[in-house]
């Protein structure tokens, strides 16, 4: 399981005084870094190597976030399939869980523009941070 | 249904040359204008008495998105429950659909911190743009 | 001059009850996308060839935006220079001046990492959208 | 002078494999939330009570942010005056400077809407973060 701590901002807030709700959506992608990783260990991004596209993100609010405190964003990978595998997320503040959510992830080949099996090598990778529901 | 036309940003696209993942929260969130002025008319959102709190947000990516063209943004409930009521979304690029999407929105007194049945005159506004799937 | 019609959306408000500082950034930035077009026409935005890089970016903020209405986005060229020019951008609510703002762009080839001279048909172009102040 | 330390995210690169230029305006924005602390301690951003408005932003672009390394956020206070107090920042990765900016405060009640004097206990806060150019 990847932890990283993450910072509110002032405009993260909304009109309610509480964390706009498309706000975890940046988090959560900061804390699926340390998966791309597995598969592009430089971070370079290159279009014709790079080979994961998402298909889905579900995010559940089970409590209000604030500007009061850091944010804990705790990251696992909760299922793998042939193809594709799921990044799932929690956003804890202050001793409360406030987000979950996940995302599908599809190895993908961006010149052909299909999708492709996970190598063998990366699925190990994926394997030792796997956390079954 | 509620359609408004969005201008993809340079910005919105991300290192693979297409727009990010995260992008059509916001575009979905100003689709939704014209559900939250059922609720507040005004547009004014007053912490006191504004009504409504997101509870999930779930997201398809069917095919990708480009700087090259504007994107329509359909809006529409598709349940509506005692306390709460999902409005759905799909982004259309150029005669394609590219990503669907759906947001529960619950009833909720802010003061009291209590979810609330959503009001009779309310449900009458919500149930002129039921679309049933 | 380019004008669009941009939507503000909930989350672009702030715990005080009017758009965030930040957000106006987004709104010049696809104000700029008619100006990326002079030097991109397809905006596929091909790292290889793609000739721009942002030098500086500043905001006067001078009213107040809300969430209750449209806003306007003018956007212009205010300078050219040999290897850089100048946006400039007005954001209008209801008839009220809220955001000036300018963007200094320089001609730059990412390959070589080096600033070069605007090209003649480009500067053309620009001239003809040039308002001096 | 405070530091903080942001992650970029994969999203914060844009179609030039670097981080696009409107990202440092959310990580000065985090920031600055030690300075939001002097006027508002628990961070509770009560409209009523709330005194800071931002009327001016400016950002120079020296060398390019990559997905590749955290990066340092440097905040200090550089100017004050009656009403109006001066923010600067900077932006380091993997010991680089990448960019510089300012962020003009004005002290402001929002219940008269109009500019008021920094009180003395402030402006005493502020001073021990002063540092002259």
């Amino acid at each position: 399981m990847f932890t990283i701590t993450v910072y509110p901002r002032f405009g993260d807030l909304d009109a309610l005084g509480h964390i706009n709700n498309t706000v975890p959506s940046f988090w959560f992608e900061s804390g699926r870094t340390q998966v791309l990783k597995m598969f592009d260990p430089d971070l370079k991004v290159d279009r014709k190597t790079f080979p994961l596209i998402i298909a889905h993100l579900d995010y559940d609010f089970i409590d209000q976030l604030y500007l009061t405190h850091e944010v804990q964003i705790k990251t696992w990978i909760s299922k793998i399939g042939t193809k594709s595998f799921t990044v799932s997320h929690e956003a804890w503040q202050d001793g409360r869980l406030c987000v979950k959510g996940n995302a599908i992830i599809v190895h993908f080949d961006f010149n052909k523009q299909v999708t492709t099996p996970i190598p063998d090598d990366k699925r190990k990778l994926l394997e030792e941070q796997l956390v079954s529901g």
